[in-house]
């Protein structure tokens, strides 16, 4: 990372500018999306619906069509890898909220609790597939390559992440690999696909991949910290989720190494054993501030997004490019 | 189909001509196969091993090498196809074998019963991934298109399935729609990708795709038969897998219809409420014989597996044309 620091913004920051620019290319994509979601089959399209009008922001799909624009894009070559990126990224949701037992999602009942676990997987399969069928529209080999790739680390990070989820005694390196790969990859995918789409140079790609790759990974830390500090209002998911779960997030691997000795027992019994009553995740809160896990994990996601802005340089004064700094001093205000 | 019946075969079909005109070819395939599921992320080789360790005969990649070269290939283009082939088939068996709670696959204990339902999800998205990989490698923008579609062709199968898998009153029509999506599409597009890789003219292309096709559905037929008739050693699965699960295929929907309401509080019993008792499969089995049923399906899979071997008159004297021939007839004769 170029910064090491977080630099404190004046006014809160916005994606308001990044929304107008893209809003009518992202009338396009969502109409891309709602096409390509039909099937013969209902359930295909009632599940994919329930999931995917549940998604207001379009964040994916926005980074591939701002990365794009931002290196010159001056066709619509773009909007159909912008639908396929939010159609991988759609179906790993479905099958996370499996593989987790997820109660909700982005603010919904989670779909395998409506439709079943077996319509979740298979309904994931579909979009993936599709996913591939509107790349194959988009005829770019390049794209298709990038994707393809990032479908497939996604896949480790998230089996990595499936072995590893309860090592209280995690390394931060080794949390980070697991969330560049499950998070950060597609990000990097879906900022680096819009560039290539765009005939980007290979200096241009390389810094949209970049970029998309730090703040996937600001936008996860964050995330694992609302997990902590949120409101379900506000995340689309129920908070303290993490903790139930036992998951090995950076908030709690700060909090269980900064407390010792004195707290190993308490973690042990409710990470490690799952054994926990109503009070335990307040507790957890109070010894990650206590012991400024939360803080620590909100400042790196902070550097991260610093190094994101700085991975932009190479654009020089383009309008698209404070937009998408922007997006990045939200990714991390969010926790506000 | 063009062929109305069955042709007696004085000898019994074998596809040992075929396996050894193609070993050196598979040889390869094997090698990209064993390369390709690599992974750091150890549970992924070992639980993707344990699945394509237990397939011997490796049935749709050498449908996608032997296409090849009957259409003309004198190139390895196809090999990479022919590994993305069996991904993808493996991906969807570990995914329907947590979709359908199976207890054994290819004469092994499923892997969601080893490693868990969520890593049989998560390594068939690995390897799902990993097929599109293969096809970005294998450079052939019409292969990746015909593979995509089947994959999701295949899902929009099982999820149709899925939804009227207990329906008795099934029509012959919907269920052959079933097995052609879900089963019969892989098989096809299998074929058509090796003709498309040998750069077969269009015709030869459809050849190869209504030949890979129709043996699906014949494949298929078998299956569905032998799951009423067979033994689990030749099954690699559980007989009487399909009954328990109530699941509405041929030879139960035959029987169904042709016992009317004489048996319809057997059926109802057992299929539609599944409440079995031991003895129960056995009356299943009786009723299939007495009505003909099973007898229905094994002779509608010759027809097909006629009006597959009919698809490649075009290909003329071939060498690898007779062999293809032998496959189609050894598919239906397994059943004896």
């Amino acid at each position: 990372m170029d910064a090491a620091r977080t630099v404190a913004d004046p006014e809160p920051p916005s994606i308001d500018a990044l929304i107008s620019m893209s809003a009518a290319d992202m009338v396009k994509v969502d109409a891309l999306i709602r096409e390509h979601m039909d099937s013969p089959v209902p359930v295909i399209p009632a599940l994919a619906d329930h999931l995917i009008a549940g998604s207001a922001k379009r964040l994916r799909p926005l980074l591939t069509v701002a990365a794009a624009r931002l290196a010159g894009a001056r066709n619509e070559a773009c909007l159909k890898l912008a639908a396929a990126v939010e159609f991988i990224h759609t179906a790993t949701l479905l099958h996370d909220d499996v593989v987790d037992s997820s109660q909700l999602r982005r603010g919904r009942v989670a779909a395998h609790l409506i439709w079943g676990a077996p319509s979740s997987v298979l309904v994931g399969d579909f979009l993936f597939a599709r996913a591939f069928e509107l790349m194959v529209a988009a005829e770019s080999m390049p794209a298709l390559e990038i994707l393809a790739r990032a479908s497939r680390v996604i896949a480790e990070g998230e089996v990595l992440q499936l072995t590893r989820s309860h090592d209280m005694d995690l390394s931060q390196e080794l949390y980070l690999e697991i969330i560049r790969a499950k998070t950060a990859e597609l990000f990097a995918a879906a900022a680096e696909a819009g560039a290539v789409s765009a005939g980007a140079s290979p200096d241009k790609q390389a810094a949209l991949r970049k970029y998309g790759q730090d703040l996937g990974v600001a936008f996860q830390l964050v995330d694992d910290a609302l997990d902590y500090s949120g409101e379900a209002g506000t995340l689309g998911k129920n908070a303290g989720d993490d903790f139930r779960e036992g998951k090995a997030t950076l908030p709690l691997l700060l909090a269980v190494r900064r407390t010792g000795q004195a707290e190993r027992a308490f973690w042990d019994r409710t990470v490690d054993r799952r054994e926990q009553e109503p009070a335990d995740l307040d507790r957890a809160r109070e010894l990650m501030r206590q012991t400024g896990a939360l803080q620590a994990t909100l400042d790196l996601a902070g550097r991260y997004a610093q190094s994101a802005k700085a991975a932009l340089a190479v654009f020089g004064a383009d309008p698209w490019r404070g937009p998408l700094e922007d997006l990045a001093d939200f990714a991390v205000a969010r926790h506000a």
